[in-house]
């Protein structure tokens, strides 16, 4: 045999190693996303009766996933690909797949398939509970799957740090790889105080929009049927996709063609459904943006939920509570909703939707206010983990926090601790990528802007084909090819920083409250 | 150790196998479930582009339930219990289980994982091609996968009998338990007889029924409500199931307290989407009323599609389309429909929806000529099985011999060959349980009227309770107890006979044509 032979046939050998690995890992993502659907089904149709076998359908899905992203083989294929000396371009396909597909192996298998399992069934019964105790504003019903879900997301954090490092930044990992409590509180710490110094601000000018304009009569049909338009009209596809009703709004991306996004209609309340859609469609467009050829790969797959947040809020504020956006839509809303609307000047609206205010709710909250919404939960949800708050404290310590923070008492805990589905389907460790996400939006929307040229000119005509076409090439396509860190770095030429965020509400909010 | 201690071990031992076997088609049931449920959504809503993955989804899905199903250990298990001389009251639920599980097992055994998930794959596709081509009524679309269906079911059904038997009796043993081509012509050539002879009765009686009142405006928001009010009625429970809008209509057990039923709706056609609806109902009270302790288990299971058919067909025909049922509801029916029945008498609404004349579509067909419609199928797909038929030939062959059945050709291929889901989901064999589920459903009403009294005064009264009350204790909670055949012996004291049913068509066309 000759030397060029035998390259040959190794080469073609660690293809195949490649090609097994992928094609196992394909699998476990095609499994998983069948739990997708039957997850977004719970919410949307399932009848009341079938929670506790649906419980069973996820926790055993859940399992029998565990089971193929730990199986040993793949393993094996890793190691034997990893001494290959074939990954030397780090930024290769190959390379970045057997990066990160070792990476979820090596958490994997630091977790048992029982309490994988065992989260996944307790979770799914947590989602209903919530949902009852929120309906009933009864924190109790609520309580005692809490303590199991903050019990079993201990016995998680603990298992994948190895009892070294923080149990919280275990969690953080999940949804944001590479995050930690301290690089989260670095970009955090001078963003809340722009925020706070923002807010006073506001508050001092004595300016207050109209916000009765947004709780008129809005009625549900054509909210539904507007929301789809523009959903539509900013590039989300819906032969590809579908829009349902939920209790809390989300987006899952079943797979290549299908994607489902949700949200919830108040009549007397414009934006919670619109903006809702208009964020959920966003996350959408990133799905329907991924490269199907990689699908069940990294390489066609999300980088974080920061990006993935990212592209959402992007879509919802820096898009649509833009004034060049209703300069185009304002028109077609007053067709729309001519009880509400007539005599409604655009610039009277346009300060509705962007009502700076200390509120309740997070997902109805103002563009500055919101992240503090989220570094409440950033803050509870770290004490949970460390045992510093008991779930039972939760209602007083939450209520005591956010009257610190926004000078207000919820009412009661619908208001208050009830709100968010995240903890009830043991998503503790999320939260903060709500507001990385924010920051990582401004400056992807500063660089568009530097790239493609005025997007708001842009946004007047009803053009959105252009940001969208620049999204899906630099954040979509890209799939998980850098960490969040890098991929900022890569995409903007910066690491991120807390500054465009920043920028971008002075810039908005000077105006609209003459600061 | 003493004997006494000895056998104490040794039950001990044979009980923790047993539990073990339970444990694990358990397990493969919940699979399957979760199949179920994407199958549910992928006919309710799933969007357009998303069949191509949802088929890669199901053909994953069949192929992990089928691993599951062959586990050689539960072979061992099988033969460790069957040599433990501990079964030998055939009918205990240990023995019940341990036959049904060894009989599926030594089924799924002769198929490779390979084929069973090509066939949920390509099924799947042929599905979403069935639709497009009838509502085009183009079969060209739909040929190509019909081809690859018919070869893999030929495939499927010489690996089940081994090159000994008809093979397509292999494939009637899927959904019939027991039956033959041979037990079946037995019992449908005198059936056939009958039926031709009270059609040509009918036909000659003169009399016809002013079928133009069913086919008013009925406003399809007030079907709806009509069919679900009347489902409730019959004892399905909407806590523990729902109702949707489907190309065809069908009933889906998804596991306890989660059963799924459909339907179609035409402003123009109220038989259609009511009689469906009881239809569906009658499924889903099968499903509802099943034994939930014995999950997952054949003890938790239904008999067979017969059976199973002879529930909807009781509720929908022996109940639905009786003057009985009609006293009570026409009423409210009058008040719900006023456009379309004020002025029209019970008896001329009566005599309408059991109109008996030769008509294209099966699901619409009256209860006489309906089995007629099976017959055909019945013929076609002997045929395919044994490539006596080429599916390319399928259209023609079709409108010859509905022609010589009926008198009539289909004018198209959606209301001829294309009407049907059945064989674009692998069906193939599954058309006879119709008629057999028919004459099921007059002999266990025979029985149930001995046994409970009068039923017909019951439904004058709205009284539904006490024939599903029986129907829930002798036939769905008995579960997989006997084969069909014995079943029907333990129900009624007699073999299945043609007799009841025909008795029925008798009692009620004969009044109704004047006989």
């Amino acid at each position: 045999m000759t030397d060029s032979q035998k390259t040959g046939t190794d080469k073609n050998s660690t293809d195949k190693t490649y090609d097994k690995l992928i094609a196992k890992v394909k699998e476990a993502s095609l499994l998983a996303s069948c739990s997708n659907v039957l997850g977004w089904e719970e919410h949307t149709y399932m009848p009341t009766n079938g929670s506790e076998h649906r419980a069973n359908q996820l926790g055993l899905l859940a399992g029998l996933c565990h089971e193929k992203a730990t199986d040993p083989e793949l393993g094996n294929l890793l190691s034997e690909l990893e001494n290959s000396g074939e990954l030397n371009e780090p930024d290769s396909p190959k390379a970045v797949n057997v990066r990160e597909i070792r990476h979820e192996y090596d958490q994997g298998t630091k977790l048992s398939r029982k309490l994988v399992e065992e989260i996944s069934r307790v979770c799914s019964l947590g989602q209903h509970a919530w949902i009852e105790a929120r309906k009933k504003s009864d924190f109790s019903i609520f309580l005692p799957l809490l303590k199991q879900i903050v019990d079993l997301k201990i016995e998680v954090a603990e298992a994948l740090c190895y009892g070294d490092g923080v149990p919280y930044d275990a969690l953080l990992d999940a949804y944001e790889p590479g995050a930690t409590t301290e690089s989260i509180n670095t970009i955090f710490t001078p963003l809340r105080e722009e925020l706070v110094k923002l807010v006073a601000a506001i508050k001092n000018s004595g300016i207050e929009p109209d916000s009765e304009i947004i709780t008129r009569s809005y009625p549900i049909e054509m909210q539904k049927a507007f929301g789809i338009k523009a959903a539509k009209e900013i590039g989300f596809c819906f032969k590809s996709g579908r829009l349902d009703e939920t209790t809390h709004p989300f987006c899952s991306g079943i797979g290549p063609g299908d994607c489902r996004i949700t949200t919830r209609y108040d009549e007397h309340h414009f934006p919670g459904a619109f903006f809702g859609i208009l964020h959920e469609a966003g996350h959408g467009i990133y799905e329907q943006g991924l490269n199907c050829e990689a699908y069940g790969s990294p390489m066609g797959e999300t980088v974080s939920l920061g990006i993935h947040e990212s592209q959402s809020r992007m879509w919802e504020n820096l898009v649509g509570r833009s004034l060049s956006f209703w300069k185009h839509y304002f028109p077609q809303a007053q067709k729309t909703f001519p009880e509400a609307l007539t005599g409604v000047e655009l610039q009277q609206f346009y300060a509705a939707i962007n009502d700076v205010r200390p509120s309740f709710i997070r997902v109805e909250a103002d563009e500055v206010t919101y992240n503090l919404h989220i570094m409440l939960r950033f803050e509870l949800e770290q004490k949970l983990i460390s045992r510093d708050v008991k779930p039972e404290d939760i209602p007083e310590i939450w209520n005591q926090t956010f009257t610190e923070y926004f000078g207000l008492t919820p009412p009661d805990d619908t208001q208050g601790c009830l709100q968010d589905i995240h903890w009830s389907m043991g998503g503790i460790g999320y939260f903060p990528t709500y507001t990385l996400g924010n920051m990582y939006a401004s400056q992807f929307f500063e660089t568009a802007n530097e790239e493609l040229g005025d997007l708001n000119l842009m946004f007047e005509k009803g053009e959105f084909q252009p940001l969208k076409n620049w999204l899906n090439e630099k954040i979509h396509q890209p799939g998980k090819k850098y960490r969040a860190n890098d991929f900022v770095k890569n995409v903007t030429g910066k690491p991120l920083s807390h500054e465009p965020l920043v920028r971008h509400l002075h810039k908005k909010f000077d105006e609209l409250y003459q600061l």
